[in-house]
């Protein structure tokens, strides 16, 4: 019997509550005799991190986006179980018809999973941290008014600090917090191991580190087939910054925080919204569709009428992001007709109206050109993901890994995005190196907490305390 | 004789004609017998690249700024000697009183530079590359028409090959041509090598990879001594953009561009013109002397309401640049106070207008907060001169090299510039690397022209031909 108990607690260890207790069940129904009622125990754990008949949650907090999975482990499970839907609409119906709550809470529909390995379905939604009330409305709807005790949810980000207090103060709800990057590994490690048709890397057109999307870009994913031992990996995590882990084994000592960069997905986006009066990430993304980098970025060719062969740098490469707007001549006039091009607010969109330079100087320099915010966006996509692409070359070479995994919610499913940092590792390794993505890839660290190990113990007389690590 | 011919030529490929001629001047007073005149050999050779007691120029028309040397050798040469002095005054009379001509055009008095090795003076010149027609005035005054044959003026960058047709049809003088990276290479060495006071590490209080200048930077230089065999050493040069190059020995074999970045000087100058309203490089340097970095980027702190300890992050790192405009609540009406804060044409500068955004809002967020001009001016500046750092750290740590010397017109002497990249190579190398700068870090290009192998060869019958590599 010692053994099975300690097996039981392996096991409790190794997976959430609720799936534990769907393994563990055929074991607890088993009679047994011994000092403590091990069932009773399993299910005040079960009921510590889970609603009855409504699976479990767990969250992401991080600085822009506030990511929840919801997972359902029902016997009844499906694609869109019951409970999410109701629980996707019911957020829904708390903000009534206003377009603002519509556009800063996401439930994804195309991502929900059953996942054979937690006998589960996972469900996928996200909010905008600065509105972090969607959320607390979301987990008080999640919590309902049907639990017995103290309800808690696994939580990771920065945020899952920040906002422990008005969790517990408005919702009821304990977050049980975790380490933001471990869970990010969980995360990852999981999906690579366990789910088909996940995780793939992209062919595409765009093997010059510069191309615009309206050629276009013939974007294709590759999937890979499951790897019980995906190690060693690098994850290149893009949220509102990036981080940049080497994962050489499982579990929280497999892994080390290497690197990051702040050039991240807010940079993207913040710069976008003061230059181009988008407010969402999508409108900044359909900017992007129409735009056009060689407007913007300085390129070789620019500068030397041709190629520099010397250093092997076709003309096509960009030289300079944003380099074009110092090109501009007369650069008062240009600037105040780029600013008013640029600004939404002024009422004069679209190009630069050639009226307002002097056509002298214009006919002299062929490199003047008016832009668009359409461009503007697309370059600002360029420069980080050409810049977080070359970021994670770098940390793959100084840390002799080979396999580079980029994930957090700036992908977004993004062709473009995705093409871009793929040739961009393609570039500065010379085709060395592949960038691999997963479909999930914005929902790495909310998995990953779900999937921690259990922060409660189970002590030889039934008791449940919390562990101290 | 034989031995001294080839001393001789061995010194015409070594040192510009001018210097060389300096030096063989005794040589060429010798009586001496033989098949052809070398005299007149060497000093057509030496009319090939110097107008008469007006010394030797050289060129780097980079995509941004145009570098200009002017190498004084003449025996009455000064600290500003003058020939340059006429140079520097008839540029500013051909452009009269016009505050964009003065704007444009520089004369960098303070960098003249006495070279025992050369026996000449230096003269620094810089132009705005979009004017070229203010460098072919420069030139055209430079060569004068006391000139007998054509003259040839050394060039590197790529407006050498861009605009090689207008310096030969407007000004009659034929560009000689060299590779841009490896001027550069060879300005830095002979800087490093030959010139004291000039190669200097910088000690600041920004330890950490944040800080604002008006804290008080306490920048301080610490000159290190020339250093005959500098070798090997990491360049990063920054100008439009930046390139980094592994030099390992002399010579145009001795380095391999190995990395760059599209992230340099016109990215940061080509933004802040967008965002601010400035419209030259001084502008925008002089905006970020009052800016405050934590009111745009997202820190560590605002994610984790603290620091977070378990990957070693301090509060105060940056973790999104310019994040807080994503952290912004009430995104219609936030970005059109910012947009209208920053753009300078709507007559409202300064801080956002806080009786534009909701007050019950703005009251549920301590992160919402308004910022200036200054604040994204100097966040601009630390998201470039940060992720040079990084990058440099990290080709450092690719190629195994632990020098690394910054360079371009990127730093302009700039001390926040200089301590920000400073920071970063000491954060990311956790200490054990040191970023080095030199006083003359935009002109290494034009000083590598300068001092490139002379591209003409004396034949045996004393004719002049060019090298063909």
């Amino acid at each position: 019997f010692p053994w099975v108990c300690s097996a039981l607690m392996a096991f409790a260890r190794h997976f959430p509550a609720s799936a534990a207790l769907l393994l563990l069940y055929p074991c607890l129904c088993m009679p047994h005799g011994g000092s403590y009622s091990l069932d009773t125990a399993l299910d005040r754990l079960y009921r510590k991190n889970v609603v009855e008949g409504r699976g479990s949650l767990a969250l992401d907090i991080g600085g822009t986006l506030t990511k929840a999975l919801f997972v359902d482990s029902s016997p009844s499970q499906g694609v869109l179980h019951a409970a999410a839907a109701k629980l996707t609409k019911s957020v829904g119906e708390s903000f009534g018809a206003r377009k603002s709550a519509e556009r800063r809470r996401k439930t994804y529909v195309g991502l929900s999973l059953q996942v054979p390995a937690l006998n589960a379905t996972l469900h996928f939604f996200s909010f905008e941290t600065r509105y972090i009330e969607d959320c607390l409305d979301f987990v008080r709807n999640y919590a309902g008014d049907q639990r017995r005790e103290k309800l808690v949810v696994r939580a990771t980000g920065g945020g899952a600090f920040k906002f422990a207090r008005r969790f517990q103060d408005d919702v009821g709800v304990l977050l049980d917090r975790r380490d933001e990057m471990a869970c990010l590994v969980n995360g990852i490690t999981f999906l690579m191991q366990n789910v088909p048709e996940e995780v793939f890397s992209v062919t595409s057109k765009m093997r010059s580190p510069i191309a615009s999307p309206g050629e276009g870009l013939d974007f294709r994913k590759n999937y890979r087939k499951t790897d019980p031992s995906p190690f060693p990996y690098l994850l290149v995590n893009i949220g509102s910054g990036v981080s940049v882990l080497a994962v050489r084994g499982p579990g929280k000592t497999g892994f080390t925080r290497i690197s990051g960069s702040s050039l991240g997905g807010s940079t993207f986006l913040g710069l976008a919204c003061l230059l181009t009066g988008v407010t969402t990430f999508e409108e900044a993304l359909e900017l992007t569709r129409k735009g056009d980098v060689c407007k913007v970025d300085m390129l070789v060719g620019d500068l030397y009428s041709g190629d520099y062969g010397a250093m092997g740098l076709d003309a096509d490469v960009i030289a300079a992001s944003f380099g074009k707007v110092v090109m501009q001549r007369s650069p008062d006039e240009a600037a105040a007709a780029v600013a008013a091009a640029l600004n939404p607010y002024s009422g004069e969109e679209g190009a630069v109206d050639a009226t307002r330079t002097d056509e002298s100087l214009r006919a002299a320099d062929p490199l003047e050109m008016p832009f668009q915010r359409e461009d503007v966006a697309l370059s600002l996509l360029r420069m980080v993901s050409n810049n977080i692409g070359q970021i994670a070359y770098l940390n793959a070479r100084t840390s002799d890994i080979r396999k580079v995994v980029f994930g957090g919610s700036f992908l977004r499913g993004n062709p473009y995005t995705m093409a871009s940092i793929s040739a961009a590792v393609h570039f500065w390794s010379r085709g060395r190196m592949e960038a691999l993505f997963v479909d999930h890839e914005g929902f790495a660290g909310a998995l990953g907490a779900f999937l921690c190990d259990t922060p409660y113990k189970l002590g030889m007389d039934g008791s449940i305390f919390e562990r101290e690590d």
